[in-house]
């Protein structure tokens, strides 16, 4: 039986500790805000928002929301983008990715200040993470993964972590991440032939490739650490499930993140220590 | 007996490849050019000048020395970078680190101009190493290890690599080209525990943890590549050594490259590529 990671108590930990900062701020005159830029109703989108929305609410933190509609063009889509660089009462801003095909995204990434990226998606912020240096800011789910792993005590120093998936949202990131607090890390990918063999040798095992329920017992071994970063729906189960399949994976491991419940409630909590970060001007 | 990859025929056939492109750039009217800014006389330095001059004779590419005394302030400094910066018949420049202590190489790092980055030092050149995007270049000696395999017709793909050491000049990069081309990689350093156990299960192992013959045939097995980016005088052997204490290694290993005239003699070709690119505006 596996200790479960629940993120809910990390989330609330950090969330106390903003709360406390967001008050700070606003004594010194300073509302910590976060505009949320949303282009069309997507349903991922809208469920992000709603928990981002209530998490900024327990923490102190105004939202700004600007909403666009799917099929807003180019030029007022950069023109509200532009907006949100410049207004000095907005820290943060979070674009929900990937955009409608009408619209660059390579551009919105490009357009989008470093310092006020609090979702890590510039190339500032991710050479941040690569640099180890405070540019932006990294992923949010890259640093819950971390969080998670501060909050219940587990060692990252000098331990062997196997990151499943190469992403720059997720893997390549949290790889970094993970290397900064001195794991010895191994990225593995679509093209590692026996990913399951690198695995079973980890202490901790981050399974990032949006691969539902792919890591199965065969990828694991007593003692272990699990972070499921996935979360799939599953027709035939009828219920989100992550990329590791727990019931196979909770008798076996020594610890083990839940789907849903786990990395994903500490996510909203990370970007409001970013928003506070932001106006605080730590970046 | 191993095969012994050695650097000079893939410099020279690079080199080729890069005076042809020279040609073509001159029946253009445009002369590549790289600048080599050294502050002092240091040793190292002067070496590196040395072979970087005769391999751009050899391409093609006009060089523009700018020499500073090494006790240069700051401002002046500063000034002959941006002249640079701005000199549109600069194409590339090399600078050497780290400047003296009175100097800021932070500062010049930010200052230097990404599409003239040709040895990859600055924070724009990683990004593009991290997030595999045509940002500045890669540091020179991380690419020259990709060349050496791609020469001896290695295979990368789906390959086991362990990098011993994550510095941003070798270790991270490499292990980063590494990645892209599909390769499983383990990045090892200072707090991993045994590096030893991790090497013997490579398919290729790159050596660049700058500790002088330090992997010996205890982390390495059959069949396996060994790269070795060290370069260290060697007081006792009176020679120059590599990370790996060849004598032992050579005879157990498929292939490795010497020290010197490995890793070492490819840089200044792939030093070459990068000013041809940045004289085409690839960047």
């Amino acid at each position: 039986m596996a200790q479960i990671l629940r993120g809910a108590p990390a989330a609330a930990a950090l969330t106390e500790e903003v709360k406390e900062e967001a008050l700070r701020l606003r004594e010194r005159g300073v509302v910590p805000t976060l505009a949320i830029l949303r282009v069309g109703e997507r349903e991922d989108d809208l469920a992000y928002e709603r928990g981002a929305m209530k998490r900024a609410a327990a923490a102190g933190i105004s939202v700004k929301n600007e909403v666009l509609p799917a099929d807003a063009d180019n030029e007022t889509f950069c023109r509200v983008l532009e907006g949100l660089n410049e207004d000095a009462s907005v820290h943060g801003i979070l674009l929900f990715l990937p955009l409608p095909p009408q619209l660059d995204g390579e551009r919105a990434r490009r357009l989008m200040r470093a310092e006020k990226d609090v979702d890590g998606c510039t190339d500032g912020s991710l050479a941040g993470v690569f640099l180890n240096k405070k540019l932006g800011f990294p992923p949010c789910t890259a640093e819950a993964v971390m969080e998670l792993l501060h909050y219940y005590g587990i060692p990252v120093s000098g331990k062997k972590a196997v990151v499943i998936g190469r992403s720059l949202v997720i893997g390549r990131p949290v790889s970094m991440l993970l290397m900064h607090e001195n794991a010895t890390v191994t990225i593995c990918h679509t093209k590692t032939p026996d990913v399951a063999a690198l695995t079973r040798k980890a202490d901790i095992v981050v399974a990032a490739s949006g691969q539902m329920e792919s890591v199965d017992s065969g990828f694991l071994a007593e003692g272990q650490v699990v972070i499921d970063v996935g979360i799939s729906w599953n027709e035939e189960k009828g219920k989100l499930c992550g990329d590791v399949l727990f019931e196979e994976a909770e008798p076996l491991v020594s610890a083990i993140t839940p789907v849903p419940g786990g990395v994903g409630a500490v996510t909203t909590a990370v970007l409001m220590r970013h928003v506070i970060e932001a106006a605080n001007g730590r970046r």
